[in-house]
């Protein structure tokens, strides 16, 4: 019988390519014939669907952020108990794009809500279901941009300019995570070719939580 | 020129006549001159609205109970920032139906979340808004249950008797807070007629929060 699956979590800043590497290591990990199940938030969850319409419905310009916060984390809660905890209950593996360090680096840190404050309604949100590893891809903010304008053919313009100073301090934010949870969360430099950024994932894994798996 | 407004809380179990006490009190406050605003959560704050909506929505049978309470924390925030923050901002003073004490009372203790763990994500959602004073109106819960049937005209009945268990509890939360939160929440005894637990919470205002407006 299999015993409890493991909690995989994906993070990185725009043009990190995460969502390349998440599907990378979906087919890894499928290969190996791990039972899998790959989600993000709110994943068909219906409450949650209806709680992240509220926060990105376009009339509410008025949403106080604290409540956008509050939301954030209610979806989170709901998703985890109707899909993650089932699926790790099953045995399965499972990897979420993006998760509670999102939360802390973008609205904690770069927001200006304080670390401490989000942290603080994620733990009651998520209760003890902290992700087993989480893979940050890191790149810097003016390369990530680079590769994106790139990809859509345009020059970098000034709002490009504003964001990155955004994303400067969203990258600081997953910095001083690393600080805090040196052993869960693992950097993985994302300014590589594919090949190498997958293979420095599934070596990160391997050396953690897949040991048990291999031969 | 106005001064920041005062923030009044009114707590209370099933039959303790809370509806009654606040028309009584804010008859009260109009008659003395003071701009006021009466109100309860989520108070026609369109967003409020809709994340009520949520959380009573009969389907939503599977709504975790964290969920639930990040949800309530999220209309109350911005219930908080819409409506009380700019009435107190104006030198309004504001009554409200319930706030963070019912949280900390029923989902925190007598449905068992934790009044520690319910007050980290409430703290977040209120800041520094806490009320100036909350008058909780204490009736023994067989008392106020008795109240509710005479004017329904029906028995005490079975169902009853299992929910009398849970006043009880929700009873000792406030006492609890209480200790908590000495000098803020004032015990109103409101199993006596309306006119006497009116008197002790006006006399319990003027020893307080009214004292500047006495002459």
């Amino acid at each position: 019988m299999q015993g409890r699956g493991k909690f995989i979590t994906l993070e990185g800043g725009e043009g990190s390519g995460k969502t390349t590497m998440i599907s990378r290591l979906g087919s890894y990990l499928e290969e190996q014939g791990i039972p899998l199940l790959v989600t993000r938030e709110p994943g068909g969850i219906e409450i949650a669907e209806k709680i992240r319409s509220i926060i990105l419905d376009p009339l509410h310009t008025s949403m106080d952020s604290r409540t956008e916060a509050l939301l954030y984390a209610a979806a989170r809660s709901q998703h985890l108990a109707e899909k993650v905890e089932p699926a790790l209950k099953a045995g399965k593996m499972v990897i979420c794009d993006r998760f509670v360090d999102s939360s802390l680096a973008y609205q904690g840190y770069a927001r200006g809500l304080g670390m401490e404050s989000v942290w603080a309604i994620n733990k009651f949100a998520i209760g003890d279901l902290m992700p087993d590893v989480t893979l940050y891809l890191d790149i810097e903010p003016e390369e990530g941009l680079a590769r994106i304008n790139a990809h859509n053919g345009r020059e970098v313009n000034r709002l490009d300019l504003e964001s990155l100073e955004f994303h400067r301090k969203v990258r600081e934010g997953y910095f001083l995570l690393k600080e805090q949870f040196p052993d869960r969360i693992q950097i993985i430099d994302a300014s590589r070719k594919p090949d190498e950024v997958a293979a420095s994932m599934i070596l990160s894994l391997k050396a953690g939580i897949l040991k048990d798996f291999d031969e």
